[in-house]
């Protein structure tokens, strides 16, 4: 049975996008959760992932003890372990740009990531009204809002490519961005995410990210419970 | 023909990626420069690549009209399109951890990025002392000594697996890090280091980039002249 490494569901956005994946294709998985307490060398969950594999991140998928880190790789891991889950879109096209804004979302962002952190339970207009003043996190959400509206009118919907694939778990924890700090996107981005909250396996997510009773203190210094 | 939107072969780590895998895979295609002039909004360069890709960077990979963006998108772009070239290794293993040790790459080491930027011309071991007395340089480097030193012996080399991947091109950009800043690497890694260099399509990149007469004013203030 397939292994997956994750962090706390209400943060852990990179967790997140193989375990959606996963549920949603109805791809069985044991899931063992390694709760984040610090990102020090000396940390429990740096101790237990360094175990599991040498980048000492989450999430990692193992395969019958062959470890694969790294979101995109898990993707690409699962896609051909599983090929009739179709995870990538079967056009050859539509898969290479399912590609590229899942690359996209890889390695940028970092505006609307540094500023709008994932916290599933908690609703952050004010904090969302505060970054929205920054050009930087704007210019993120310009870019999402035209990528997903091209998308969306090339495919016809509901989902990115038309059905559920794979850019539609990579970009659930930005669905989760834009709904909590209130973000003002469009009225055919809102219903987007709303389809996205509603899939079975992000649903899932959610509803055992909102029972989770830790929080991180170190990300939330002015809290004291939750 | 394939066309390959690219930076400055001096600068451009990410545009030396997919550059060098289609060179040294003999996989034919047009290059299209598009040189830095600066990274606003109405720079001519991103003017230029606006026109090709929403995303706005280089590099694009431009197939009869489509565009691919993202260096891990074009990588497994063209493993599809050209499969007898056996750009990912063909164990379904290996290819997992090649992809890992990419994506790692893709969204990782930002302290080696950020303090020793790529600049094939210039010998920069003053300004490798001074970045390798930052500890996160330093585990930088130490995971790719950890990561190739595995790899090299698993695959028993010359490549990291075995025969050239992607992985390799990848990696290349690394290489000419380590070269430049004269940064402190164990023997098996500066021989490898060695053999990339001599790559036919790495050589190419290199001896390309040492042609151009051009330097970017607004990354080397310090610079009159090239």
């Amino acid at each position: 049975m397939l292994k997956l490494y994750i962090g706390n569901k209400n943060y852990s956005s990179w967790s997140m996008r193989p375990w959606v994946m996963l549920k949603q294709a109805n791809i069985p998985f044991e899931e063992v959760m390694v709760r984040f307490d610090s990102f020090d060398g000396n940390s429990k969950f740096k101790e237990t992932m360094a175990s599991v594999s040498p980048a000492g991140r989450v999430p990692v998928l193992v395969d019958d003890g062959f470890s694969v880190w790294d979101t995109l790789a898990i993707a690409e891991y699962a896609a051909e372990k599983f090929p009739d889950r179709q995870l990538w879109p079967q056009d050859a096209k539509a898969r290479a740009r399912a590609r590229s804004v899942c690359a996209e979302m890889h390695s940028g962002f970092s505006a609307l990531r540094g500023n709008c952190p994932m916290n599933i339970e908690a609703s952050l207009p004010q904090a969302g009204g505060l970054a929205w003043r920054k050009p930087e996190v704007r210019a993120d959400v310009q870019r999402i809002v035209a990528m997903w509206t091209e998308l969306l009118e090339t495919h016809k919907g509901p989902m990115l490519f038309g059905e559920f694939s794979i850019a539609d778990a990579y970009f659930a924890p930005v669905c989760m961005r834009l709904k909590n700090y209130a973000l003002p996107v469009p009225g055919h981005i809102t219903d987007y995410v709303r389809r996205v909250c509603s899939l079975p396996g992000v649903k899932a997510w959610i509803d055992q990210a909102l029972e989770e009773k830790t929080f991180v203190e170190f990300d939330e210094p002015y809290r004291t419970c939750r």
